[in-house]
């Protein structure tokens, strides 16, 4: 279906700033134009009076599967967190739980105004078999770990390699995803690397999170987990590096020569206890900067909008600068930049003429928005998320009207709390 | 209209701990029962079946006029912010639009379980006309300045306690509100602190917010704002101190010693730059503590599950600790604490006979909430607000499964818009 978009405000960000614009929009064949139709084309109208028309939001770290754990293992020691919370249930999980749990999250990514997500899973063939029925655009990973990717036992690269064959279309693409640096060997990731150039396929690692990650790095291999993956060839341009919370010395420096993208967790990582990124040190470099929800296990919300006020909001009070990361910048961070990060710029994250079409509506008169004396930052310092009324995914409305059109939520949290019952 | 609310999911906080309950509960006479109806009695039924039901969150420090300048001074200088954006316009706004900004105000309140609010105000009789139409609980104050209470020219104490006269009754309180050390003198809130003892009158003020008030502070008395307030006999247990951003040595125990309450404001202070509030001392202080939003300007909504979350992540951040202020503390922060701070213990903030029916109602089957693994975890972590479904102030439906029952949403949004076309 081809639609009109009209009388809506859209967000346009022409590279050098971000406006509000009233103009009508086309989604054509999934893509968004400015061009009219013309005679013959089929369309339906959508009238978005009093709507903001904008970009979806883009997740760069997120584990769907994990959304089953949301709100289990809080408020606890990080080592109780992940050897009494979080591992024993993802020991006794079976896959068909995971699969529900994404859909979970789907459902909350979708009504947040999330449409795009960069997965890292641990249950073959469930990310993506979900993300295919809720239409989200996804970016997946097998989570891999060990010593070879090539030894036996190991199935993790071979299933992450099925998964791209069975799935990979216009909506999902497939990513390398070693774990990190203290669960897999350097051979493992140095053959990551090696195999990210081969296959063209990006790559992502957690990365120096905690205190912990980096101290046993500097005793293990007496440098810092960046530029151990600097010297294993694991930085370019294809590269997705979450947290990045402990940065020494020149571990700046390094990622920005390598054209690396730094996502940032910000609720993730004050939950944990791991603290805060350096973001105005990330930004002063020009390194491209994201952000990710992590898992619900850590966060405890898949909701970015949370997210864009608490990077924003955080940053300046460590700077105690209240210009420091403005609202411009944390959206960007959600949009544009995610989408340079997934080498699909101009494609992603924006409204203009060919862009896939990856929209939320967004209702101007609910009250967190009223008066619009600054759409910008409301997005960033006011909205909590429910303002989404309508999303649109390659041109088709996964919710409109804030009804779910791919996934039906009651038979998902049916399954979600009998898999929960069973197995939390 | 006596209520019987059934098959609904009560949070008791019994004072040890707060756990969730499933009970019925019984509203009589505008109080909480949990003695059912006798024979006679007449009631409506309320099915609350997948509803949490707990105490409304209670805003401890806000500007509700200020509502008409959301999003109006983002990212620049705290001066700027200050002299160019908001006190000009504060210079032009007529009073009426102050109250249609107040009733904006209690619509984003309401819809996010806000139930009861306190509020330092600039324009005279606005807040508490909009609070009764609203039916918000409220705490209201007219800001006090100056160098004398008494002095000639200077009406605002005359019209703080007509405002009393007008208004007061079980749901509205006044609270004497001078406005900063720099703005009153000493004189003045030595006034302050003796007509709060003879009218037996609560009182609140903003302290320590910024790095220049310490200093000025410092440089003008040779001691802390906290030491100034309290050599002027103004810190009891009827004080009620917003911000303490900036505390030195000695200030906490001050703080302590007099039974005063701390009122923070994660929110805005980060987003003016101003930085964190010593929580984790505040608490291991045992000083009673409580959270604001501050007005719509510094921070920008006056949803308290956002600052919920925001006070414990940050502070779980800065002491890289993720058993730092757990779920329960953040909750007790906006309900019973604010109920200590009120003297409306046992009576506000709580599910008990006798109490106050202040409840909200939020929807367990929002995704945000889903699936229950922790509910009090969820208060914090993961509801962004928009979960709650039906509030009740006193006894009185003010919205019901999403229905404003007191305020007429499009009137308050053409006044406020036409306000704001006209003076911002």
């Amino acid at each position: 279906m081809n639609y009109k978009i009209s009388n809506g405000r859209l967000l346009i960000d022409d590279g050098d700033k971000i406006s509000v614009r009233s103009e009508d929009l086309y989604i054509r064949d999934g893509k968004i134009s400015f061009i009219p139709f013309s005679q013959g084309e089929t369309f339906e109208t959508v009238d978005a009076k009093s709507r903001l028309v904008m970009p979806g939001l883009i997740n760069m770290h997120t584990h769907a599967y994990m959304t089953i754990m949301r709100n289990y293992a809080d408020d606890v020691p990080f080592t109780d967190w992940l050897f009494n919370g979080v591992m024993p249930v993802e020991d006794r999980l079976p896959a068909e739980a995971a699969r529900w749990a994404s859909l979970l999250a789907f459902i909350e990514m979708i009504r947040t105004g999330t449409t795009c997500f960069v997965d890292m899973h641990m249950y073959h063939r469930q990310s993506p078999l979900a993300a295919k029925q809720a239409g989200m655009r996804g970016f997946i990973g097998r989570g891999l770990v060990g010593d070879d990717l090539f030894e036996k036992g190991n199935n993790r690269f071979r299933e992450a390699l099925e998964e791209k064959a069975e799935f990979e279309c216009g909506t999902l693409k497939f990513v390398l995803s070693p774990h990190a640096i203290y669960t897999c060997s350097t051979t493992l990731l140095r053959q990551v690397a090696e195999q990210s150039r081969e296959l063209s396929m990006l790559k992502q690692i957690h990365l120096s999170e905690s205190v912990t990650e980096l101290k046993d790095c500097l005793e293990k291999h007496g440098m810092t987990p960046v530029r151990l993956l600097a010297d294993l060839g694991f930085l370019d341009d294809k590269t997705i590096l979450a947290h990045c919370v402990q940065m020494q010395g020149g571990d700046l420096d390094l990622i920005r020569e390598s054209g690396s993208t730094i996502v940032t967790n910000p609720a993730s990582n004050a939950k944990l206890g791991n603290g805060f990124a350096p973001v105005a040190d990330i930004l002063r470099k020009n390194i491209n900067l994201c952000i990710g929800t992590d898992g619900t296990a850590s966060n405890n919300t898949l909701n970015m909008f949370r997210e864009l006020g608490l990077l924003s909001l955080i940053h300046k009070g460590i700077e105690h600068d209240p210009a420091a990361l403005p609202a411009e910048t944390a959206v960007r961070a959600a949009t544009v930049n995610a989408a340079k990060a997934l080498h699909m710029e101009e494609r992603l994250g924006v409204i203009r003429e060919g862009a896939c079409a990856d929209l939320i509506f967004l209702d101007l008169r609910e009250p967190s928005l009223f008066p619009g004396n600054n759409i910008l930052s409301s997005l960033c310092y006011s909205a909590n998320g429910s303002e989404v009324e309508s999303v649109m995914i390659d041109g088709k409305f996964v919710m409109r009207n804030r009804e779910m059109l791919t996934i039906d939520t009651e038979q998902v949290y049916y399954e979600v709390q009998k898999a929960a019952d069973l197995y939390l």
